[in-house]
């Protein structure tokens, strides 16, 4: 197939693959081919076949610019109705958390504004935030539902998550995540609420094809160990993937109990225990870890960084972007906030929202600049990775490839 | 002049004029109209004059979208050469600061990179860092010297600063700081470097019109009371305005000093007493708090808000923008840091950007919506003025007005 033609052609790219074990992955003068939306051929420039410039429609020289892949955010509840910003203040006013519900405040309030929102008008406000995930160099988000707690509502959500993907030309997987909260007029009720998402809801959004995970918030202040067995076993028979926000505020032993159904990922994890690393190391369960909430909490536990590490548990960074906890608009503010938050060296930062993201999403065709993966990629205003993490905040973004358009 | 034509007049805002004592400010369905470049009426879209359409001739109706004064931004070190991600890198890698000084890091690999840039390298590889902080909001911005530490080198930077205000068509006040650091090949001549500072560089850089005020770091690691009063001698002979890095890392009495010489700012200020807090009110000295360096270095020690609250002392906000403690790039992010980790509230953090950053570059004619101010005014994409606080990352800004012009 020596005379195919590529569609495009970046040469005189520093190459940030994420394949292989040499730090980055990096190829310095490198270059890379893009034909039918896949990476055709990757190497370093001076090793082009002697016909490439004859090959390429389009040939784009880099002087040096940074390439990765295209940025994979693998945890966010980006649909909502309204935001907090009110709460925000009022708290920062000195309004105690009686006060902040009582003023309406809370995740009652973004279930309600979720619940009274159109379709059309819940994805005319989501648009903006994806939008802002993308010009930051994001090909690839997870959305989740959780704030309609309803059926009708959460069949919304799931269905303006896939509307995002269509409108955009990216990749959304959808998560199912009706354990996310009692809805308040199941408060005397929790088992019949449980039962209601286990039996009812889950069933009829995933045969409708809205369903490519199912999740659950395992906490004190969320869902038992048990409920979130009961949810997963459904899951199971209906062959979808599982994932869980565990250990995030105390240890419930929730990050075994995904690994135990060789589950995704296991997210947050502040709390996470030695029992439960080395569980999720031998199911090959992601660790994806979440700097935005920390950051907004103003929590102090470090996740067991060390631990995983020295487990060989891969870690992924996500935006958890959502209205309360983490109103975060940047996965490269993640990365960085991963590096001097949670101590997370660069490159293991970016491996977190390239490669080990995409596994986290259990997708094998991207995350890596290697031949025959999708033609996802960034090109940045900066000639070295670490910059990515280091500056906080600005646009160096140069250019952005999904699937091999730009 | 019932019959002068307005170039602009914007109507149907939300409008945070950080006038008068009101929260923000604010003024719901306001309206405001533009002429020559300063803003000719402001307040309620209802009470415009009845001949309002007629006389406007360009009408943007806002449909709630939020106005504010453009943002200040009133301390960076903007013009350096290289940067310091690999140090970054380095670092989180686990590095000791003595194998990164080995690796020719720190604040002298900045001077050394910026001593070898020609004038157009230094303008080239700033226009973005500005570009980042405009694409933000700002209109106005502070930019020191500091990183030449000699004459040639120190005028090259404040000549840089002066040009990236003419071609970016924003106001630039520049920052004369030879006492940054101490050069290396003055390491055993400290006294002779600073007077060398007061008796040649400021006096040179003065005389050419490339110094608007006078800066100092005064610290363990920079320089000593006495000799910052040196330099504040010197620049009060010359009719200079005078502020300072003070109270940092520790308490060395910086914020009296600065006071004493009712300078326009005291700047970081973890450290600040009370007894510098009472000095700073009675002298109007504004307190520049600078969260993205707390956040980059993870401090812990908060500045005394609370004594700096009670005795009225204005709070400015500001990004610090430099290439070793706070690789800031935006200046909304810098007043969600100081909610998020210093507790000011959402209307403080943004008085901190506007007005109390004019306070504290000595500039009247802005960071207020008030008549016969600079007509240098933000559109954001949000309706709240807390939004701007509690969003983390993504790009609010719907259009800049600089003097009018958009
Ligand atoms: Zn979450
Ligand atoms: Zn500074």
């Amino acid at each position: 197939m020596s005379t195919s033609s590529w569609d495009h052609l970046l040469i005189g790219a520093t190459l940030a693959t994420f394949a292989g074990n040499t730090p980055y992955g990096l190829i310095t003068d490198g270059a890379i081919a893009i034909a039918d939306g896949k990476i055709a051929w990757i190497g370093k420039s001076g090793a082009l076949p002697a016909d490439a410039i004859n090959r390429a429609a389009n040939i784009d020289y880099l002087h040096g610019a940074l390439v990765t892949p295209g940025l994979i955010d693998c945890h966010t509840h980006l649909v909502f109705g309204g935001n907090r910003a009110h709460e925000f203040d009022l708290r920062l006013n000195g309004a105690s958390y009686e006060e902040i519900a009582r003023a309406g405040g809370g995740i009652v309030s973004t279930v309600k504004a979720t619940r009274t929102a159109s379709e059309d008008a819940l994805l005319a406000q989501t648009l903006p935030r994806a939008r802002a995930l993308l010009a930051d160099g994001v090909t690839t988000l997870e959305i989740k539902s959780g704030y309609g707690l309803e059926l009708e509502s959460e069949r919304r959500m799931l269905r303006v998550a896939r509307r995002i993907g269509e409108t955009l030309g990216v990749t959304v997987r959808t998560t199912f995540l009706g354990l996310h909260a009692l809805p308040p007029e199941y408060k005397e009720r929790r088992e019949e609420y449980v039962t209601l998402v286990c039996e009812q809801m889950l069933p009829a959004l995933a045969a409708e094809g809205l369903v490519d995970a199912v999740d659950a918030f395992c906490e004190n202040i969320g869902f038992t160990y048990e409920e979130t067995r009961r949810v997963f076993e459904r899951a199971k028979a209906l062959g979808l993937p599982v994932k869980l926000h565990a250990e995030q505020l105390s240890d419930l032993d929730g990050a075994a109990l995904v690994a135990e159904y060789k589950g995704l990922s296991a997210d947050h994890l502040e709390y996470l225990s030695d029992a439960g690393i080395r569980a999720m190391a031998a199911a090959g369960t992601v660790a994806v870890l979440l700097p935005g909430a920390f950051y907004a909490l103003r929590e102090t536990k470090l996740p067991p960084i060390t631990g995983l590490r020295e487990h060989g548990v891969s870690m992924a960074i996500a935006t958890d972007c959502n209205p309360g906890t983490s109103p975060l608009l940047s996965l490269r503010m993640a990365a960085g906030m991963a590096c001097t938050l949670f101590r997370l060296t660069p490159e293991e930062a970016l491996r977190g929202i390239t490669v080990n993201a995409a596994r986290a999403l259990g997708l094998h065709d991207r995350g890596t600049l290697t031949i025959g993966q999708r033609a996802d990629l960034v090109v940045w205003q900066v000639n070295t990775p670490a910059e990515l993490c280091y500056w906080i905040g600005g646009d160096l973004v140069r250019t952005v490839y999904r699937a091999g358009q730009h």
